[in-house]
């Protein structure tokens, strides 16, 4: 049946495709040494490494591009994204401005965890005489905070209190002391109580196995002396984070349904999964996008650290009973569907259908430009 | 302090960039150009839409063009990704070879709802004489089932058992008999009870807003004559959609747990935060984009509508035993959580990770990729 002309026609448009493809490739090189070179520039002109007015430019040259070369929609705008996001990851790491330059040391405390030795590396990157005290340098604490002209407590949720006490005994009275810790009241408290000096709360939004800082989200919770921590922020801004500031009572309520319950119900499907055992592959054979992106978001739980949600979770008496109070809200859905209660059940729906405005929509289109992502990798 | 002969070499150099971007842009359209024709070429070759190995080999020749231009690891797979998926969405929707060409008619009962309209729309493109019969078409059923090749039934589920009976009476006896209802094993029975002919389940794992067909899974039960249905699960294969094969009672097993368990715990998610009605802009603005995505994976649950998931939750007795289960085990975690017991929330969380094997790190990658991709979008 298939005639051999045709057959050798469509290896000759692949050649011709596969040529292109190369010169595609030559093009972006080209392009990311002119963004490189940018980069440079910008750091020298103490200018962020994030300029949202020129990712918004882009986007519309991108759209704009769609049309005088009648792409299909989105095509150009999200090749655009996507090298422009390898754009950080290559300027990254570099050289950033510093808002604030003194030859007085930043110091992490818990500087070889994770998140400490990423922030180390940010804040070297930018200029700053940045040190690490961990467990084993308290002989040295003097010598290391005597001088510190900012702290920033990044240790194990159950050790910060003790390390806050014993970190204050150590700084100059002008000293900025910081936390990283994901439950805000109780440390900000501890620091409060236990240093008479600047004070702020931090809590980046991440961890520390992310690529690059940019659009990255760090809360901020006013302490004491708010603009001694101004320089901070406007520091993370020029790396390309997202600062928010909030209350700490207002985070800690917000982390309660961000964090804790949402962790829970994923840690309880797992364990459920685990329990009854399905062939997982045969789960995911027959599962479309959304179902093995759904399925992914609780694997990937347990392929990471047991304490660290263990800690998240147990942290605090309110998370306890608001996973509580969910737990309840489950048990009186699922008497509605026992009883093939529809009215209840689209009732209900409804209800939260209006909660949800029109972010329900936003969600459903931004998570299906995302699925289609999701197929393109399988 | 800014210097002007540097803030114009950095408007110099974005000019450069944004030439580069119009050349880019040149590239691509000549690209989707050459596809067009190749697209054209293995329709008239009656070539699959979609050919894995031609996918597998643009992955290659990406990464081989990353080595050649020094460019970073996975940038130009990742675009070549994303302008594929384009070429898949511009051939399609246009002509697809045709497995098994007859003058026949191919009918869809319930041929104007989404699905059916979908399916009606790629039978047409690949040649069938392709009809619909919807509720208000029944007293032209025997003119239009009367000589019928294959019949698939795309309605309501609990119209199901219904249509299939009033529909057999209609058929010649050689005729395929289908159904694209979501839980099998009763819909199969119905069947093979109502019709003496061959019969094949089907159940497509996707909605009718699907931009491709290209990668979707469609799960096939067998029923009678299984040399019958072949011809319907080449064509499908054709269309570049991956055919996965298993008993009605297996699939019906897995869906349990895929979609009414899945679906109840976000239904629950869903109902709990519309409860307790938290800032959902605050909650946004504080979330990483981990946290993004999974509420909004819970959020665009209430853009769809609600008979549809009552409907897939209440469509079994064994899926609400299923629940229940469920909603035990995460009662039993909670008193664990209660006691602030993290010896038995490790002892869990252990479980589930040796459960989910290499999954779980696998998981936890691919979300990381997914992620990186949601930060894009911000």
């Amino acid at each position: 049946m298939t005639n051999p002309v045709d057959t050798a026609q469509l290896e000759k448009l692949r050649s011709e495709i596969d040529a292109l493809d190369d010169k595609l490739a030559g093009l972006i090189s080209e392009r990311l040494t002119l963004v490189r070179r940018a980069a440079a520039l910008k750091s020298e002109l103490k200018s962020a490494a994030y300029s949202q007015s020129r990712e918004a430019f882009l986007q519309q040259h991108g759209a704009a591009l769609e049309d005088k070369y009648e792409l299909p929609t989105d095509l150009m705008a999200d090749l655009l994204k996507r090298i422009v996001r390898e754009s950080y990851r290559t300027s990254g790491g570099k050289s950033f401005a510093c808002v604030k330059s003194t030859e007085r040391p930043l110091v992490i405390v818990g500087g070889q965890g994770g998140m400490g030795r990423l922030f180390l590396q940010y804040f070297k990157a930018s200029g700053y005489n940045a040190l690490s005290l961990d467990k084993d340098d308290w002989d040295r604490a003097p010598e290391i905070l005597g001088r510190a002209m900012t702290v920033i407590i990044s240790v194990p949720i159950d050790l910060t209190e003790e390390i806050i006490k014993k970190t204050a005994a150590f700084l100059p009275e002008d000293c900025l002391l910081c936390d990283f810790t994901s439950v805000k009241a109780p440390a900000l408290n501890t620091m409060l109580e236990a240093w008479k000096g600047p004070v702020l709360g931090l809590h980046p939004m991440f961890g520390p196995d992310i690529r690059s800082m940019v659009k990255q989200v760090i809360v901020a919770c006013p302490g004491r002396d708010e603009g001694r921590g101004q320089f901070m922020l406007e520091q993370f801004r020029q790396w390309g984070a997202k600062v928010c500031e909030c209350s700490a009572v207002e985070h800690d309520k917000a982390m309660s349904i961000i964090q804790a319950l949402r962790h829970f119900t994923t840690y309880c499907y797992g364990i459920f999964m685990a329990g009854i055992h399905p062939d997982l592959k045969q789960i995911l054979d027959l599962s479309s996008p959304i179902y093995r992106l759904e399925l992914e978001m609780v694997g990937r739980l347990f392929a990471q650290d047991p304490h660290l949600y263990c800690d998240i979770i147990m942290s605090s008496q309110q998370n306890i009973e608001l996973i509580s109070d969910y737990a309840k809200s489950l048990q009186q859905e699922l008497e509605h569907i026992s009883r093939c209660d529809k009215k209840t059940f689209v009732k209900h729906f409804l209800q939260a259908r209006e909660y949800f405005g029109d972010y329900a929509g936003m969600f459903l289109r931004e998570s299906g430009a995302l699925l289609a992502k999701v197929q393109d990798e399988r």
